[in-house]
């Protein structure tokens, strides 16, 4: 085999085998193939595109170039879950504890964040004491003894995907429809689960900015995951405006407590319910009836069962489940600036991507792996797309521990908003279920 | 500016600016721009294309890469002459003093071979004393003396293509119309010469197997050294089968100069007749008339006007110009094999690609830079493709200094011939002229 080949063969439209896709990214992540061949055949897909027989084959390759979890001593059927990824997103603190509650085992490996906020692990680690690496066998454990556990994922998860995503990254091949799916999916396949539920985000805060873009890669991923043997569903949900009121890392938990105790926002409560409701019947706890799923992770709700599950979980990962009923523990902001408005209106769009910006102004995201996040630091929205606003009214307020990037972050924050005097149309946060 | 940007701009098929052009090009020429975006972007523009304005930008920005030869001491229109490569094309050696002894003035550079024989340089120098590197103030007062120069190509000329060409042929990315063109028009470019003669080959021994694709290329040339403000015209012609019965070194020196002397075959004598033609017309020396250029170039060749510039040329060069009346100054190889017929019948085909290995295997060509080439080894074509052959015939003889080498290059000679019960169809030699 000879990659000057390969590469011509995916140049002139070609499908490539098995063989020749394992040999390209097997060589390149092992450092005989060289960037500039990769590149090459990258763009190459970029622009001829895979089959998704191609696109499976390389998914597996991924996954196999590193290590895979081996869930097979968690009793029940194992599902995961994967946002693909917006502003104010904190389902995973809401719905693995949901579905836990309703007998799904969760045993989940989590991202840190690098951006508009921290990830699930950064988020967890806002919590006192709360531990998010674990040796291999007391994660299966707690999983078997608790429900539920969620680690961050450990370095050796698909090397060939981190080499592959750094090339493309700078090279402009990240476009690539089968290349995204491949990337995503190789880490979520390593990661052991029988089952994966994806949130498809699409909007001005997502990756996928338009509906048919999103339902594209949607459809994609499920395929990819089925033709891996998984069991898969996909939600679509909006990421026009920010999920929920609360931006950060430790706010963002708090409004997930508020969730499992009831209350919260409507579209982050909604939502968590949907992807929770799609965990358990995938997860075979619902015998296939998605109405009987729907109505389990309600109860699980309003029962308070999910909250009690959420501060065992919390406590089995040595975090102080006292949290839930006093909210301080998670420590307070030394400064905040409110952000007014300057015209009477409605709100007519709240860009998800400059609340994200200004998110990460206020010092609650990293724009460098070694920064620092302030855990308290964050934004809590007062008004959202739709709302009624009055000059003068507050529109929300921006918080953390540095004055200077508190008052960034408000300056940015401000720019979020637009205030026209008609009230717009409502969007449909959920816009579509593919399995 | 920015690599990613430039990148994606041409992967979603835009055409680049000419600062875009350039600051990849000499990024990427001088280091700053690493191979793999280098790559990338030269497989974009494989798969996007390139308009004829960046081609001829991109042409511009390699001649300027390095040392660009200027003629401007010479009097006259300075006319070139290329040819895009085949077997047993010795036209240089003819078209040059058939054109110089019209009134062009020819200052040419030539290259040396790589593949299945030498190139022109290689076979000037089969001549005794022959010397093809001269100082740039002998080169100018040789043309305006004798009316004729030709030597080596210096390492200084278009240092950018040289580098592109390299990463080209790791990347599958060699096929694309606007990088073959802007490879060969920026050398050719930074020849300095006022026009440029085109010869562009077709068929199974040529770089461009369809009489389509050569037509391309012959119209993007075209297009390309016009857009660079030269004369232009290229030839399309035949290169099924060999050029001429001699393929090697010295051998074809032998025949340039049976040519010289009003022999040697048809379609190596009309060929160069055609290509002088057109430069005695781009060289403005018939006054725009192209029955006018034929006649003069007739009248140059029966003459012996053009065999006594061939003589004055060689000389010129240190060269011994008695080589014209005792051939064997040339040398003698020691082994000759002669490669018979094993059936009767015509010969259906004649595959200059397997004579041009088969010359390879005797010695006359380089397979690395380094290699030596025997100049006395190559073949003598008795038959060509619809002559009528008996089984026992002779159909070519294969010599060289070494025994072995000159036998495997009988064996490979022998598959070169193919034979069949009916005469083929003759070949246009000259396809078409495009000016």
């Amino acid at each position: 085999m000879n990659a000057i080949d390969i590469i011509n063969k995916k140049r002139l439209g070609g499908a490539l085998s098995p063989d020749e896709i394992e040999y390209m990214v097997m060589g390149f992540t092992e450092g005989a193939i060289p960037d500039y061949q990769m590149s090459a055949l990258l763009m190459a897909i970029c622009l001829q595109g895979m089959t998704k027989e191609e696109t499976v084959q390389l998914t597996g390759i991924m996954r196999d170039s590193g290590e895979t979890v081996d869930l097979s001593e968690i009793k029940g059927v194992k599902v995961d879950k994967h946002s693909t990824g917006g502003v104010g997103d904190k389902t995973t603190l809401i719905v693995a504890p949901i579905a836990a509650a309703c007998g799904v085992p969760i045993a989940k490996m989590s991202g840190r964040g690098l951006g508009f906020t921290g990830g699930t692990v950064d988020k967890m680690e806002s919590i006192p004491g709360f531990v998010t690496s674990m040796e291999r066998d007391e994660f299966i454990r707690s999983v078997n003894e608790t429900g539920i556990a969620v680690i961050g994922q450990t370095g050796h998860i698909a090397p060939a995907d981190k080499k592959m995503y750094a090339l493309r990254d700078v090279t402009g091949t990240t476009e690539s429809i089968s290349l995204i799916t491949s990337s995503i999916m190789s880490k979520k396949l390593a990661a052991g689960a029988d089952a994966i539920v994806l949130d498809v985000k699409c909007g001005a805060g997502a990756f996928m900015k338009t509906y048919e873009d999103a339902r594209e890669l949607a459809t994609w991923m499920v395929d990819i995951g089925k033709g891996s043997g998984k069991s898969m569903t996909a939600v679509i949900s909006d990421m026009e405006q920010p999920l929920g009121r609360a931006v950060g890392n430790s706010v963002e938990v708090r409004e997930a407590i508020d969730v499992l105790q009831g209350g919260g926002p409507e579209d982050i409560r909604a939502l968590s319910l949907r992807l929770a409701a799609e965990m358990v019947l995938l997860g075979d706890c619902a015998g296939g009836d998605r109405a009987k799923a729907e109505t389990m992770v309600l109860e699980a709700l309003d029962s308070g069962a999910a909250l009690e599950k959420f501060r065992q979980f919390v406590a089995n990962q040595g975090g102080d489940p006292a949290i839930t009923e006093d909210e301080k523990l998670l420590g307070e902001p030394a400064f905040a600036v409110d952000v007014r408005a300057e015209n009477d209106g409605y709100i007519t769009a709240l860009d998800a991507m400059q609340i994200g910006l200004a998110s990460q102004h206020t010092g609650a995201g990293r724009e460098k792996k070694e920064d620092e996040i302030d855990m308290t630091a964050g934004i809590l929205l007062e008004k959202k797309t739709g709302e009624e606003v009055r000059r003068g009214d507050l529109l929300c307020t921006v918080f953390g521990n540095d004055k200077a990037k508190v008052e960034a972050g408000a300056r940015e924050a401000f720019k979020a908003y637009s205030i026209g005097p008609e009230r717009p149309e409502k969007t449909e946060l959920i816009k579509e279920i593919i399995d």
